[in-house]
């Protein structure tokens, strides 16, 4: 950031509008820059973040007294720490993202018209993205290194609990960007704390084109509902396993347990199972008794109640709200349907349009379920946990889209991309 | 409609989130409607277009009595009234519709992972979608069929001015899906004229997916403005062509005549022309002669208006406003610029980013031209009157987007959804 920008921190509104011409500029040298060139500039941020790992770990102390001095919880000071590991896993992540496939300037469907022209598309990038986020600082790193492979200018506005370990990112962004050649305003920070800059940011329908708020479901609504430029969200996940009349006992336990448990905190974990009539007394009480000893307390409805009683298996009555409740906890709610157009019915109707998945060995109703569940990501005999970027093979995710606009599950670079059509002729003129 | 919904037209609110509702149920219908069904509901409809036509020109010559008593203009008028050929043709065009391929359901680039699981994308529709439009009653079917076959339900908002011949053309499309057996409220045409019924469509985030306002620049930046809905933009047409250096004299005058002249009022007209230093003199004194025969003026810069003064060529000063004004109107603007990267600077600061073209024979400014202008349609040796759902083969087209996410340029079918991820496994758990 030049200090034509920095001197004007004290007006905020100012800064963040010289912040998004800064970035609009910038999005055009990005845009055109070769594959090459990119890279270059991802292994050298790469190589600067092991070689100021110190410096990146002094600053963060700095974040991290701050931080206990205000009494943050140590979830959030753990999210907070860089560890030698997690600085090293940044600049492995930016590596990863130098080794992907460039989507920027892809050419397809180029085919010739009656009239004579060719008509293709080209993958283009979107602009200029801005992410506000909250405390992890390898946000920063990530965010940035997807949004400058995919050909775009990116605004971060992280934490203010962070902004020291993001600053010193951010000077190692910003170096190995200019040794790549490129502007350094491809990736801004946002260098103050000032709450009044995210309001003013949400304002610059003008010089950005998308905003991603990553973050608890509070921040993202009030984005989304401030914001004048469009937004990606990425809002709860509220994710069902259905067992069918079909399902494999052995992979219905083993994907339903795995859906739950391997780990809690997580958008993509299923928080409440559905299980078909006809199998319940067979699945429910092995499995249940499966949850119990993993310490996962059971939300049952009526029928299962009784079922798990008979079983000598405990669980708790569950309410409406549960059926739309993301515990992000040991806890699952499990409900009895009558059948595959019950399940679907009821995630269709308290689903967060996340993740579902269906346990069966009957092929229409896995094609049922595939065609007619609406949500980002929808599975047959495979775990939830699996709806994740680098399991979908993009390499890298900024998030997972709950939107149906645009773009829907893990967001990679392509997801940061567009399409224009190209049209080639000879002179070719409308008639 | 139901007659239920009909009753609750004394209180906007209530009817409009009650249309909401209807078109959210509707929606899970016809998302998992056969292709061949859907194809049913589109032929029904067309039949009975044909077969009630002189119902549609009663109902439309109460429109266009009342709009003459109104003082609606004679292009207004024009635009609202259906005459026997505008009926035949939209009867023809529903037919086409049902004639393109079905995009739902398509799975692409379903591939397995090293864990195991097979991940890929199934198209979608995006759900319910709203269209807010004006006068020309033809829109109803056009885009009630392009809604329909891409397996989204729509609520329409047509001109007050159309109300009666809107509401005769809903009667033949709720008759057709119930030929078809699919539910009447698949389509929905909003029954009052009361403004207040598209502020009430603007807050329905829960039941509608995306907007798609047709219409004037103001109508399209107030429902932008106010929507929490998504919304897709069609805004204005400042489009430009760019005669290079290396421009084949033929092709640069037929096309950039062409480009002008060949309607007016069209979004995918150009504007301005800009013209490269080396060749402005071989070139544009022929090219203006042509526009002056056909009756276009000319808005020049300084350097075009002494080069035309020099060849006893009439011409007006350009002003700054002339550069970011979409005359739609037999006016040309035109700027001699010294070369490809003054032409691209000047497009991307003021081109509405819809379409631009450059006639050139040389192969690198070519491809130089197609990476870096950021407009929505980029072109070589082509007319910009090509932009266009019909002649890119879309086969019809709701509008075209100025966005940039989600969709750019004509928007057919494929604009209409979205794509979901798939992942099918054996049981396939995350480790």
């Amino acid at each position: 950031m030049n200090a034509n920008i920095k001197s004007s921190l004290h007006d905020i509104s100012r800064y963040i509008t010289d912040v998004g011409h800064a970035a609009r500029n910038a999005s055009r040298a990005v845009g055109r820059a070769s594959t090459s060139q990119k890279d270059k500039a991802l292994s050298a941020i790469a190589d600067l973040i092991i070689e100021h790992a110190e410096t990146l770990k002094k600053a963060n102390a700095i974040d991290l007294v701050a931080g206990r001095s205000k009494g943050l919880d140590d979830a959030l000071l753990d999210r907070l720490e860089l560890t030698d590991e997690r600085i090293v896993s940044m600049a492995e992540g930016l590596r990863q993202i130098a080794a992907l496939p460039d989507p920027v300037g892809t050419i397809t469907d180029l085919a010739y018209r009656p009239s004579g022209i060719q008509v293709g598309k080209m993958r283009v990038p979107l602009g200029v993205i801005a992410i506000i986020y909250e405390s992890r600082p390898n946000v920063t790193a990530d965010a940035a290194g997807l949004c400058l492979k995919s050909g775009n200018a990116v605004i971060l506005r992280g934490g203010s609990e962070a902004i020291n370990s993001n600053q010193a990112i951010a000077k190692c962004i910003k170096d190995g960007l200019e040794i790549a050649g490129l502007p350094a305003d491809v990736v801004q920070v946002i260098e103050t704390t000032d709450r009044a800059a995210v309001g003013e940011l949400l304002r610059l329908k003008d010089s950005v084109d998308v905003i991603i708020p990553r973050g608890g479901k509070g921040l993202i609504e009030r984005i989304t509902n401030e914001s004048e430029v469009p937004v990606i969200k990425h809002l709860d996940g509220i994710c069902h396993v259905y067992i069918d009349d079909d399902a494999d006992q052995k992979k219905a336990l083993s994907v339903a347990f795995n859906s739950k448990t391997q780990r809690y905190g997580t958008c993509n974990t299923m928080e409440t199972l559905l299980v078909a009539e006809a199998v319940a007394a067979d699945v429910l009480p092995l499995l249940a008794k499966m949850y119990a000893d993993e310490g996962v307390e059971i939300r049952a409805c009526e029928k299962s109640q009784l079922l798990l009683a008979n079983n000598n298996i405990e669980s708790v009555a569950a309410t409406e709200s549960d059926w739309s409740t993301e515990y992000l906890a040991p806890i699952v709610s499990v409900k009895i349907v009558q059948n595959i157009d019950a399940a679907i019915a009821h995630i269709n109707q308290f689903s967060s349009q996340h993740t579902e998945s269906i346990i069966t060995e009957n092929y229409t109703r896995s094609r049922q379920f595939l065609r007619e569940v609406d949500s980002s990501s929808v599975m047959v005999n495979a775990s939830t946990r699996f709806a994740d970027g680098f399991e979908y093979g993009l390499g890298a995710e900024i998030g997972i889209s709950t939107d149906k606009l645009h773009v829907r599950g893990p967001v990679g670079l392509e997801g940061l991309t567009s399409q224009k059509y190209i049209v080639l002729g000879d002179g070719h003129i409308r008639q």
